[in-house]
């Protein structure tokens, strides 16, 4: 009989091609279950809580799997870890009941989006955070953030790409935090946004910062939010970019 | 005529094999000098306050170099900054007094050692921080190191490749520090000693971190420390890696 297992992974993105198998290139998907699958000798699928775009990171992503009942699931766990290179590390690994999934058992998520207030990007942060102008006042990026907070139908912040139904989320809570979620010991410029919400649509978190960025550089008016939760979508606007956000935690009951 | 300019600049170093120019692969040194030399139409030397090695960092490395008289410092700055790619940035450039010498006019220098408390590099510091034991106590390796802060000849901590002569330095203190020099969000494992002295021999901040830990772990006896003071050198032990290592700032009167 095969046992459930449910393992918790951080990783760079910045050398992967996303989270989720595709011909283009490497993705954290792929070399995990490339791992996985010389260790049990036969291929094995593991299902992500959610996917991340090139370039995005993990702090706290959780897949789960089908292994064969007994494991050492702590001994997996380390073999795991060290084959599939320093940009991945496998930090926990349990057997879980048979009704959990990664993905449909997740009730929350928190993601980070990190900034950079600078023009010039740093050599310690440039993977890792959002180089925006100076002259985007901070309490204004957080205050826009803030009006996002409740149950919203959020279709007008999807990627095109996604064929989901049911688009209403709720966002419980956005915090603002110093330093980027890597941090640089002499570099002050560096914030980051927290949101932690039921669940986000695909590009939802990049396109909420693009279009809150874009309206605090006034490039665009502050209605342009009311429009987007109005809209059907999918979103027409400025999604930032990839390398600033992180996938912090996923939470299960 | 040509005017002296004094500039600061950061580097990653993971990917060059140290600052100074040597035939083995790229150097920061050398990066530098490309730069310069391409804008210029012909070669330009730099002077560094110091050499700091393959896989070693720096916040606040210093340099010199002659430029044409009334060149646009800031403009040059920006030039070469962004020729040099994106593991180094080049943050200030200013024109500096003719006695001034990046090395020989520096007063003291700052250094940070990061150290990562536990067993398995994690993605986001791993470059950047000594991955050691978790039961190395950071009390004991902090009082170690206090041990060390005054006047002393550091012969003994001294690497063998050097022509030194007067190898007495003073260690004016050494602090304890939360997080690495790369700090990340979730990971309280990271923290760094900073020490600030006159001046420091050839790999002798590592050699000290790499004693002090090989006394923490009771590898080696606490009288390692007084036997190698007053040893002549070379340095005989355990010298910890340079990627935990980096330069935050020279000091100039």
């Amino acid at each position: 009989m095969a046992t459930l297992y449910k393992a918790t992974v951080r990783y760079d993105g910045t050398n992967f091609c996303g989270w989720q198998v595709q011909p283009k290139g490497p993705t954290v998907q792929g070399a995990l279950e490339e791992a996985l699958g010389k260790i049990a000798g036969e291929a094995v699928s593991i299902i992500g809580a959610g996917r991340t775009d090139a370039g995005a990171h993990a702090l706290g992503q959780v897949f789960s799997f089908r292994w064969k009942e007994g494991a050492d699931a702590e001994r997996l766990r380390r073999s795991v870890s060290q084959m599939v290179g320093p940009d991945i590390r496998v930090v926990d690994m349990v057997e879980a009941g048979e009704d959990f999934h990664a993905r449909y058992s997740a009730v929350s998520k928190r993601y980070a989006y990190s900034f950079s207030q600078t023009r010039e990007p740093d050599p310690f942060s440039s993977r890792y955070a959002w180089s925006i102008p100076m002259d985007v006042g901070k309490d204004r990026v957080f205050e826009l953030a803030q009006g996002l907070v409740g149950e919203h139908d959020f279709a007008g912040f999807q990627a095109s790409r996604s064929s989901v139904q049911d688009t209403v989320r709720t966002i419980y809570s956005v915090e603002e935090k110093a330093g980027g979620v890597v941090d640089v010991a002499d570099d002050s410029a560096l914030w980051r946004l927290e949101f932690h919400g039921t669940g986000f649509l695909y590009k939802m978190v990049r396109n909420i910062v693009g279009t809150i960025i874009d309206i605090a550089r006034r490039a665009t008016p502050e209605s342009r939010i009311k429009e987007l939760l109005e809209s059907p979508g999918p979103f027409r606007g400025y999604t930032a970019p990839s390398h600033g956000l992180a996938l912090l935690e996923v939470f299960y009951d």
